[in-house]
């Protein structure tokens, strides 16, 4: 299902024009317009799902085969030396537009660590709590 | 396959202790012991691929179900405002140990902007080089 106001939507449609890399029924992958690195591409589902939690397991199942199969390709055809894949889920995580996306960045020799975290540490109060929580629920 | 060597191998294995909070046939998830931030769980194949680029599609279809799964039990059981998927390729994209791995990182309100970049600029030229290159070869 189709979201009339959302962006992604009309750019996944075709609707509005973008720099597409891929296409097929499911997805359209194109060139973020503000990209971190040379060949920053977004992979977006046609159907309107807010972020990963409203992913349907047939799609989702789709997503990774095609983010390798698209990373692959943007790391060996543009010379770069690996590349992130990134998913953000909510405004606290940084997603920007509420339609499920999925970011591959190529990375290059010497560039700046652009995606990364200080490591913190896991105390064991942590780790009992979170177990508690988390695998009980699971 | 496993491989005797890699220490992502020996924890999914369960020869070396981990603070597991999932675990299946072909999957273990963890606790990072350099958390981001409350929560931050590893999810690791049992079988030994590099990365991303080294993933069988059958299992690459199974993560992301997966990650979907961890990620809202994660962020609701421990009261985050929403979750990073991250997925790093390669030393030059932040990758540390050399088993494909998910990074599922809570995220709170009023944390700060623990995964991030700067946004560029795609020049006509860029874009027009990159489609040339790598949409032909998808």
């Amino acid at each position: 299902m189709r979201d009339p106001n959302c962006i992604f939507c009309r750019i996944a449609a075709g609707e509005i024009p973008s720099a597409t890399v891929y296409e097929d029924m499911d997805f359209r992958a194109i060139l973020d317009l503000g990209p971190a690195s040379c060949g920053h591409t977004l992979i977006l589902p046609k159907d309107h799902f807010r972020d990963l939690t409203e992913l349907p397991d047939e799609t989702a199942a789709k997503v990774l085969p095609l983010a390798r199969r698209i990373g692959t390709t943007l790391k060996d055809a543009l010379g770069a030396a690996g590349f992130n894949v990134v998913q953000n889920n909510g405004e606290a995580a940084g997603q920007t537009v509420p339609h499920f996306h999925v970011h591959l960045i190529p990375r290059y020799e010497g560039d700046e660590n652009i995606v990364s975290w200080t490591p913190g540490e896991l105390s064991e109060a942590d780790r009992d709590m979170i177990l508690e929580k988390v695998a009980k629920a699971l």
